[in-house]
């Protein structure tokens, strides 16, 4: 069993209603709207059970690590925000927003809140009341989005991940070495948090050249409709059509003596400057292509320079412009590599999608878990408790489409 | 008399040319040609001319600084490039290129070199052979950049200034207080370079988001012919209808948790992604302001984070993006100023054009005024010259224009 856990601080609340829901969180972005929940094992529901009796016939198997109180799933689901309509019937079919249980067993309709995070719960408030009779608990993006990271890198196996030229290597991170860490959120803007610990972070810096730079310049210069097909559009492009080249300045030589080849970008859209052309004459897919470049070779520059400057050991990526794009990661990676002269390494993670719904899942002490032991056996809920995850559920070195389930227990700690 | 003083070694070299051109250097760059020339005060030639006569007399007289060998000027000039044949005209009519002789006194006709730095000297080589009858030596353009900030920031009253607001402030910078300091030159891309002393440099950092970009992806986007008009344009500008806001994430208010206005920019042409307009439905200035914004701030933030690895007190920029317009100016101030907090100031330079031309003029042990100083006495040369700003002519606090001169002396060291 994997003895690394993510503790819980599960503070008894006298006023929490036993109609909370316990295993559902949402992160309702721009783009996609993505769920976590929690899913007990049909197959463990018996042992399941007995545990948690055992559990309380006795306090002193309290704590006992070898006797979880839950086993189950964490499960991993995305949506286009767009099609909110398919997610609020995807939770309804499920009854994920009742907790699995039976309408009837909420005889009082007392309302049931959902955490959520992202800017889509004040959006879609007023539609998840309507359809689905639900309240949505709006937690912050960013304590959401640093609780997710360390769940993640904390307990799940093979979370983290460098890309480099068509080369994706899982690394195991020691638990006691990966603080404090650089966690770079890349959304329209980027953000860049020091992570000291569990609730110990800080924003540090960022860069308002982010995705929405990428997309909205590239909806600017090209006919593309959407932001994949951009992307797409990129891994087709040459930035050299595009881009000014130290060897366009230096008759094709590299400028050896400050370090710099001739392939390195002197100047991004140079050639735009001084060619007599017009937006027509350059092909999309290089103008895309140069734009990527331009963008991840800037965030992975500041990300560096911030890491350097706050003495943080690994650099995190995450955000939807990432959404584990080979070509984003592996600039990203260059990127890195270059400014730091090969000293620091672009880490990813597995489930980059699902930080900030895993966060709202995690985070605080409302996260529901415990009423659901008080609603099992009636007894008094542990005050803490903590994960371990058994195996990963869905492929590890296939597609990482981030729709897949963590086997997992839940330990009364 | 001005006490800062700038040393040239000036190593005897037993094949040197007594027809070398001793006071015209040249900086060719793509969009200006740069000329830094030395002129004899006519007013003090005998003066000099007898001071000359009285430091060969004795030699204790040597490194008497009370005692010029040569009172004059140091005078900047510029053209464009692209009419560089008018440059070429100048240079003849002023016979610059003689050093002020007579043709009938290079009666052997060896080949006559100018001291040149920029792209042109390989570009422009065969005309300034045909034409002038001269050759161009050609020397490293980040060793005449330094070259140049160090002399006049060592030499020049009043030289280096910071710009906010629409205000200018002169710093007055003690020499023994100038380095180590970061020089960001901001041309087609931006080098930015560590300077600890005269010939002491190193290029620590870059970013290929610079002028090119801001003048390559203005032309892909509006209709702007010329640098200058897409700069003016972007003065009419406001980026708030192209960038995404802090303030339009998060409702109008400000993200005060973080230290984040509700003006500032989250993602730079984010707007442009989310609405349902084409690049002909915004406003070309609007456009044209949020590049210069995006590339400012980025500058800033960069040269901020490498004057901080580094230990550097000052951060001067320069560059042909800069080219002293107040508004490009206050962009890159306000970006120091956010990024580090209002703990450090951007600077500027008054002859910031010109820094190559007068390294070029400066750097080296050829600079030819001890082979002018050979001529004049048939003596000895000194082994090193000292420079001494008298005070500059031209308006200080009015249009800085460049082309203007400081009046300064040449003293034996």
């Amino acid at each position: 069993m994997d003895s690394r856990k993510f503790q819980i601080q599960a503070i008894s609340d006298p006023n929490s209603s036993s109609t909370d829901v316990y295993h559902l969180a949402l992160d309702i972005g721009g783009s996609l709207c993505k769920l976590v929940y929690f899913t007990k094992d049909d197959d463990h529901f018996v042992d399941g059970e007995a545990e948690i009796s055992s559990r309380n016939t006795s306090e002193k198997s309290k704590g006992n690590r070898d006797h979880p109180v839950l086993k189950g799933r964490l499960n991993f689901k995305k949506f286009e925000t767009s099609k909110i309509n398919d997610c609020i019937d995807f939770i309804k079919t499920m009854k994920l927003h009742l907790g699995g249980v039976q309408q009837q067993e909420n005889p009082g309709n007392q309302p049931i809140s959902i955490k959520a995070t992202g800017g889509g719960p004040y959006k879609y408030a007023d539609l998840f009341k309507e359809r689905l009779g639900i309240t949505l608990d709006k937690e912050d993006e960013m304590d959401c989005l640093v609780a997710g990271a360390n769940f993640l890198l904390e307990v799940v196996d093979r979370e983290a991940f460098t890309y480099m030229g068509d080369q994706r290597q899982f690394m195991q991170i020691d638990q006691n070495d990966l603080y404090p860490y650089l966690l770079v959120n890349i959304g329209s803007g980027v953000g860049m948090i020091k992570v000291e610990g569990d609730g110990k972070f800080e924003r540090v810096s960022g860069t308002s050249i982010g995705g929405g730079t990428f997309w909205g310049l590239g909806k600017l210069l090209t006919k593309c409709k959407s932001f994949d097909e951009l992307l797409e559009l990129s891994y087709q492009g040459n930035n050299r059509a595009v881009d000014m080249l130290v060897g366009d300045i230096y008759g094709g030589t590299d400028y050896s003596k400050i370090g710099l080849s001739s392939t390195a970008i002197a100047s991004s859209f140079g050639k735009a400057m001084s060619d007599n052309k017009d937006r027509e004459d350059y092909k999309p897919e290089d103008i895309a292509r140069s734009l990527l470049r331009m963008i991840s070779n800037n965030i992975g520059q500041i990300s560096y320079l911030n890491a350097l400057r706050f003495g943080l050991k690994r650099i995190f990526f995450g955000g939807f412009f990432i959404r584990r794009h080979p070509f984003t990661m592996d600039t990203l990676s260059v990127a890195v590599n270059f400014w730091s002269k090969g000293e620091a390494k672009a880490m990813f993670l597995r489930h980059e999608g699902f930080l900030g719904a895993v966060g709202a899942f995690m985070s605080s002490d409302k996260h529901g878990l415990k009423e659901l032991l008080v609603k099992q056996d009636a007894q008094q809920s542990p005050t803490k408790l903590s994960f371990a995850v058994n195996k990963l559920q869905g492929p590890l070195d296939g597609e990482l489409n981030g729709d897949e389930s963590i086997e997992c227990s839940v330990y009364a700690a």
